[in-house]
């Protein structure tokens, strides 16, 4: 579903770049210099294999001997977002999941950054919360054209999510985070990836 | 990562039969009765062939000049995951994200049910939150014993994923949904899905 075309760097080698950073910056606050690709691999439960083939794909190698520099590797691997590390985020549904994942990225300072939230309750959609401008879901087209986001994420009912989806991508959002528990209908240059949370834990129940 | 060795029905489809079921009981409400596969295909972003394959997983074939019948296709599709209807689940860290997904599923009446939640900080661990008894972590694994719980759900922070985890699968879970920003080490016969927030909506502005 995710297109590499304006990268050339697959979108599951992105997911797993990203892992290795999170797991790397853990070793540079231990003290640790150098890493071998095996021992990214056994923390990222992966193959070390994998992990040359990533690094690779963004033009890192290893010296065989000492392995990577750590601080190096999490260098190129920031250069990757570098040229995305401005963007921004709008989160529209605030009810208990939207607050919960405000609380969580407000906390982690993760980016792209959530710089407006929204909602169809009034009481909801005024005032701040975690740190985040709320809106009522009139304004919506409005403060995403005028901030420049371009990044959504859904926490909607299912039976908003489109008309929702319709009005972000009209107003500038170019990718969805979708947590309702419904498929979105998006043009084929919008990025979207789904987190439908109820039908994953049924999933893993019905394996195990 | 999922195993259908107990099933014969590979992840993916029990995934999107998961899909079609919602789908299907919404379209139950508005009374409609039949349906063809490209409906189903339009509604769940998929394609006709690929429907057909998913029902023809559990042996259902639909009647080529009416459709399948709705009510009829969601029985067959309950019928899959019936031996599973009585599993329970246990949530371990009642942060925010614990929370929002206790007061999710609560809400929904999800299957499986969350019969207990679990936290380090004492404060958290006890009474109840949406109807779901709280217990400190502590007693995690006699209560996972107890209750016969065989699915867990991780909404710990990223260092006590894998000792929670590995107490877990002592006390009798063996499907985890994980959504700690950390891979899991488990044995071949669980069951792990990874559900990581942060990572994902990374991914997504990478590529819009």
């Amino acid at each position: 579903m995710l297109s590499s075309e304006n990268t050339g760097v697959p979108a599951r080698t992105v997911e797993r770049l990203v892992l290795y950073r999170r797991l790397l910056n853990g070793l540079t606050e231990q003290g640790v210099e150098f890493i071998h690709s095996h021992e990214i691999a056994e923390k990222a439960n992966n193959s070390a294999a994998q992990v040359r083939r990533d690094l690779m794909a963004i033009g890192y190698t290893g010296n065989p001997a000492r392995g990577y520099a750590v601080n190096d590797l999490v260098r190129s691997i920031n250069g990757l977002f570098e040229q995305k590390r401005d963007q921004k985020a709008a989160l529209v549904g605030i009810g208990k999941l939207g607050r919960a994942i405000l609380g969580y990225f407000a906390l982690r300072q993760a980016r792209p950054r959530i710089v407006a939230a929204f909602d169809s309750d009034p009481a909801k959609g005024q005032g701040e919360f975690a740190g985040c401008p709320c809106y009522p879901v009139d304004a919506l087209t409005s403060v995403i054209a005028r901030d420049g986001i371009t990044v959504g994420i859904l926490t909607v009912p299912a039976d908003f999510a489109q008309p929702v989806t319709d009005l972000m991508l009209v107003a500038g959002v170019r990718g969805i985070l979708n947590f309702a528990p419904t498929p979105l209908k998006t043009p084929a240059w919008a990025v979207v990836d789904n987190v439908d949370i109820a039908t994953k834990l049924e999933k893993v129940a019905f394996f195990c």
